[in-house]
């Protein structure tokens, strides 16, 4: 699989959750060590580099309800349910963009 | 309709949601009382025990923008739109599982 | 495009929110002046007055993952990745609903 969307519900056992400083252009890290519901997750799989590269956002709630949101940077998975749609056609490619400092999709 | 995905935005005049304890195997409640804003909602119906089962999980957000998150228990719709994606083909069907306690899709 | 349902992750300069008031039938602001990471957006195009219209309820976060959540009213993007399905067929019409005072799709 190349190219896919997906949204995704479950829980975590931890996780750990990256903010992007615009300004400095780097991640802060989040971690959440607790247990979490997977409250959302909306993510993506284009090429980067050639390889399949998974981008996602997520909420996490804890035990209270109580929320925690930011770009997925890794967590061990309780249980999780997954809507995967592939999209065929031309492949979708990141490349570094300038301006923000991330790997954007090429026009 | 036996199998499906979703994505739902509105609000809501009350709800409760839940969050399930990974050691305990069993729901604790989060009840909210006040309205609330369904800031995202993603869910799937597929088969348990012989019938259709939404299972869905949402952040929900207050007058001041605040929020909780979790797995949807119950609530009473204000308003509500859903994006429903049946999916045909073979039946996807809920099954307990032994190591989470939770009735999780056969492979 | 006419017809269309959407997710969206990315992250926003500053945004604003709104929070429904279900009895007064408006729209309380929430704004949130520094960068937010788009943590979740779920949305849909309809006709209002004739004319294309986006309807999209989100989830913010801010550099320590606190997020806020509600009806996106607007905001600066900095980046973002829209999944975007045109929904082809009739037409999606919102009209003003007496009974919450939202302009909701007509059966």
């Amino acid at each position: 699989m190349r190219v896919a969307t997906f949204t995704l519900i479950g829980s975590l056992k931890w996780a750990k959750l990256g903010f992007y400083d615009q300004q400095k252009h780097e991640y802060g890290e989040i971690l959440l060590s607790e247990p979490q519901e997977i409250a959302s997750c909306i993510g993506n799989i284009s090429l980067k580099e050639g390889e399949p590269f998974v981008h996602a956002h997520a909420v996490l709630a804890d035990e209270n309800g109580n929320t925690k949101g930011g770009h997925l940077l890794g967590g061990a998975v309780f249980a999780a349910e997954i809507h995967l749609t592939e999209l065929l056609g031309p492949d979708l490619v990141r490349k570094k963009d300038d301006v923000t400092g991330l790997s954007l999709w090429q026009p």
